[in-house]
């Protein structure tokens, strides 16, 4: 392999910043709107950025003791720590920046130019947040393959940019959760149901915090959790084939080097792709917006399968390797369309018909069709997982979650343009733009609705596949230490860890959940308060005191957010330290199964309340405000924490004990 | 180790059996009501022999379908399978049949005798099943150690009588529990909230099935479930034993023989201490309720601990096995304490509170209380797992768990006893016989709710450990197979196992809770039929038809218990001959794992929700009728298919699936 072929990964990574840069200039030169929709969408940008300025500072603390601790382990991992926790808080900042910036600007497209510009100022808003994430995972990832990819025992420096990435990350994904769904619970509940004003009304105190939530939570925090699935994947099969046996690596390569390398070659060429599927939803975005999406999205996946051919032909790498990316793209869009089928096919519609009977059986089939979910996403993976190791061994694992994320950039500017059209919707309403607009709008969020339960699917099915790789990793660098180390299965210490990784699941959800109820209670009392003491608000003769919303908000989700990342990280450390590297490999295990089951059930179960409650809507069994549509509401209520808060913070809690676990496994 | 020592299991099996018939012969004596009482005590006992008469039928199909194919492997192994099947359903039909006889005994001992002897009356009917399952246990497994207990190679046919006691209990556990509920919720949403009639109104013709449920579910459900987890920890020490290498068995034993025989010896004095829990229970009886049972557990424990170091002195065992019995014993306690606290503490009352903001924040709470429950219990399950294997290896494993189920005599009789006081109130009320003794069988049934939710949390924690004991031997008969044998979770075919085997507890649970759902629409139907075409039902001037109703949740029972069945049982078999031993061997461990959490946190969230409901109606947060009470019915109706169908499920599920692999080991 020739030795100039790294700096490939990060230039890449600098052009894809500087595509982000481009096109944000040009949404930055798109009319904001004047007056009232200026001084919404700048009402949110503000809250937006309290709160991600808040969140850096407390980020900042618990982050200082991580780079002391792991100075004394290897100064050069502190530092990669320290750059993998900036590159993260980054690329979050940047996408949440620039997704509130285009907010108002789908608004004014959708008044004043129609459909066709709305949506590509929406989904080029969303860009910004997926060429980011990619272009500083290759930059970060990348540049500290030029230093430390050389040998392979400098490989576990790069671990450090891991655990940085995951840690940040599930500080946003918690904390973002916990602000989202206290902020629309509150909004909702005294603005809806006890004010009786409609959702998104200014007079509401709660509105504008509920708009920072779709940005804190589905942007930043989304961004974040991919982001670290994206580097953590890559990282731990570059630590898989640091440590291959002669033997093994003869199997599938000409050369060590090639093998380390690849995972970059592959998210570099990923790049090119999304960039590729960007121009392809340009060029249909005179077409339904779904289908220029999709047409985006299927056209980069495509194209990667081919470039990876070639990459690894270039590379001397067999192809049953790239018979493993295959399986890794195929097994995202299946989890996918198992997801779309359980929130958006039959299940979600048996939910609707069960909710004629009432509240308890629209609960009983939402916990059911969550319970079944499980059953096609951990089968895909399952199957991956025999193919690839048996094409690859465990390199192959690795591999094919490095292909299943290498799109990331056009799959994450999906997922951010759920977020912004929702926004632009929430905006239309509170500058009162009639509706022409905010049909344009509606139209605009129904289709981020379906990418975001599909987008879900595919974050817990990378996560489960890059925590797979990590574990793997795990294994390999323990056993370089301890010729002997064995994790089987019938031994009382691997069980033991197998039990405590298993109720680790459980206790994170259930904090988070608790913490979204105790949050929302606090957004509820000030709403309120601010109902009764602000004289004239409910007339729309005085404004409400939003910022004050947005600051419980904030307060209440920072607070929460320390418990669950503190059990994530220092879990491993205690069962390590505490019972060595078997109860922990056990645990890595326990907390993966129950991490992804609970994600999964989570996720389509609220999924699923959600649309049921919309195809009432839509007019079945007595539409809007019949008993049957009451019954969905609670439904979706409930479903709430369980698919933005919970559900969410599992992917990335299995990715941190795998990291940390990582980090500290020649120590043990 | 005296080789006439083997009789005594199948002689005190013998005597338990007498003690039962005895004790019958007084009950059966007792005054059963006339008229009115002794009318619709019959037609719970009727309806309740109806259905065991068709689940036989079934069960006898699909037996003996089995029968036939473990024939070909073992003629001696299929006849223990036919053994076991029988015993289980013999335990279930005397248990059931007896408890039918006293319930009206019990209504007939509150009118006419006071509290004491209403008491005593159902107490005592509740120890008939307590003893059958004791004693059918020790005649059966203690009947074929006589025979195939005196080499190593013969002990497999013993399995054989754990897989027939296994399959029985899927069937029970299952049918029953769809039954129960089918019929609980059925009767009250068209009796207490369509035509506002009150609860065990003799108008509503879906209030026999009702009561017909309890004892389907609670009595020979339960009993089947304990039964199994009994005999299965027994065998599967038993095999461990008997694959025991010479070191291990002579750190803690004299003779391998004295280490096969442990687990029955413990059993054998385990029922002599279920008996002298009876007597402290009879003494007590004029204390409270509550009182007189907890006494009679509690000395039953420490007796049966004593006895057991005598027993390990005498058989030449070691000390520390003798701690891995307190170990299991301990253990329950903890698991029986944190469910009471999780069902009854300060969780509960967060639920109740929760109640006042609406539906949604009493599901949250709910669900959050459940998946926080799991803790505790997998801690000190792992505890366990970590001590007992230090103390005495695997073996200890499975000696935690002998001793956990030892005293079933008396834990069993209690459990029984809640639905034979529940019947007993039903009976009160159809039959019209007042406040006065109504309010002592209400009494009587608040102590048997909180049993029942202890005796939950123990009979998950008891068969955990068995099914941890069976995997072990499991892996230990493969190993004895396979030299080479190893489970290592590093390992793709293990981990496909475990991903396989997490998915199995989450479809069955989907299936189970869905086939509620549809079970009660048809009894809805039904019910809301006859009261449509039945002149003079609500009036009182004529009889429902309540034979029908028992016969549709029959029908609808066994139409669906089918699934789950099949499921447990080739779900081994497919993986075991498809993916090989080891990808088999992680199966069970993911499904150990799932079944756990899934059981505990459904138990949990149903019994929290139940009792929440009752804290609301003791007259907090606005009592009866209020919106609170409103939300937290709507908490009970969703708890009562996870609490009372599909969690209980688990436990067998687990056991199923792993003495099936048990059996096919040898072939693997």
């Amino acid at each position: 392999m020739n030795d100039s072929l790294r700096f490939i990964a990060p230039a890449l990574g600098a052009f894809g910043l500087f595509c982000a840069f481009l096109i944000y200039r040009r949404i930055r030169a798109l009319p904001s709107g004047t007056g009232e929709i200026e001084d919404i969408a700048e009402q949110i940008h503000n809250g937006a950025m309290v709160f991600m300025k808040r969140e850096f500072k407390l980020l900042a603390m618990f982050g200082s003791v991580v780079i002391v601790v792991l100075w004394f382990k290897d100064p050069y991992e502190s530092l990669a720590f320290t750059l993998g926790a900036l590159s993260s808080a980054v690329a979050g900042f940047i996408g949440m920046y620039t997704a509130t910036k285009a907010n108002s600007r789908t608004t004014v497209a959708a008044y004043e130019k129609g459909p066709q510009e709305a949506l590509r100022t929406a989904f080029f808003g969303g860009t910004i947040m997926g060429l980011t994430v990619a272009s500083m995972g290759l930059l970060g990832v990348g540049g500290l393959f030029v230093f430390f990819g050389n040998t392979a025992g400098d490989i576990h420096i790069i671990h450090g940019f891991a655990m940085g990435a995951s840690l940040v990350a599930i500080f946003f994904r918690v904390g973002g959760g916990i602000f989202t769904k206290a902020a629309d619970v509150g909004a909702d509940l005294v603005g809806k149901v006890e004010s009786g004003i409609p959702e998104d009304d200014p007079r509401n105190p709660g509105v504008i915090a509920d708009n920072v939530g779709d940005n804190v939570g589905d942007v930043a925090g989304m961004g974040s959790d991919l982001f670290e699935s994206y580097c953590n994947a890559q990282i731990a099969t570059m630590a898989i084939a640091a440590t291959m046996t002669a033997s093994s690596w003869q199997a599938i390569a000409i050369s060590p080097a090639s093998l380390m390398f690849l995972p970059l070659g592959l998210a570099s060429v990923g790049l090119l792709c999304s960039l590729s599927g960007m121009l392809v939803v340009r060029l249909f975005a005179h077409k339904e917006p779904a289908r220029a999406l999709r047409m985006g999205t299927l056209s980069a996946s495509i194209l990667f399968i081919a470039a990876a051919y070639l990459v690894m032909l270039f590379l001397g790498v067999s192809n049953s390797v790239w018979l493993c990316v295959l399986c890794g793209s195929a097994g995202g869009v299946i989890i996918g369309l198992a997801t779309e089928y359980y929130t958006g096919g039959r299940p979600m519609r048996e939910i609707a018909k069960s909710s004629q009977t009432g509240v308890a059986t629209v609960m009983i089939s939402g916990l059911a069709a969550g319970l079944q979910s499980v059953v096609i996403p951990l089968l895909t993976i399952a199957g991956i997982l025999l193919l690839t190791s048996e094409l690859a061994g465990l390199y192959g694992v690795g591999i094919a979650a490095v292909g299943m994320l290498a799109t990331i950039g056009i799959t994450m500017s999906i997922d951010a343009y759920g977020p912004v059209a929702d926004n632009a919707g929430g905006i239309a309403e509170m500058a009162g733009l009639g509706k022409k607009t905010r049909d344009i709008t509606d139209s605009l969020d129904e289709v981020g609705n379906t990418t975001a339960a599909i987008g879900k699917g595919f974050a817990i099915g990378a996560a489960a596949l890059a925590g797979l790789a990590i574990i793997a990793a795990y294994v390999n660098v323990v056993r370089s230490h301890h010729d002997d180390f064995m994790l089987q299965l019938s031994d009382p210490a691997v069980l033991t860890g197998v039990f405590i990784g298993g109720l680790l699941p459980f206790l994170v959800s259930s904090i988070t959940m608790n913490a979204v109820g105790l949050a929302a209670g606090e957004m509820i009392e000030e709403i309120r308060r601010q109902f009764r003491e602000i004289p004239g608000l409910l007339d729309g003769n005085a404004k409400p005191d939003s910022a004050r919303c947005v600051d419980i908000a904030t307060e209440a989700a920072l607070k929460r957010m320390f418990l669950p990342a503190a059990i994530a990280v220092l879990s491993p450390v205690v069962v390590g330290f505490g019972f060595g590297p078997s109860t922990l490999g056990g645990m890595l295990v326990g907390a993966l199964l129950g991490c992804v089951l609970l994600a999964l059930m989570m996720a389509n179960s609220g999924g699923a309340w959600d649309n049921a409650k919309k195809f009432i809507e839509k007019g079945n069994y007595g539409g809007k405000n019949s008993d049957a549509h009451h019954a969905c509401v609670v439904g979706d209520t409930v479903g709430d924490p369980l698919k933005d808060t919970s559900g969410p913070s599992m992917n990335i809690l299995i990715n941190v004990m795998a990291i940390v676990s990582l980090v500290i496994a020649p120590l043990l």
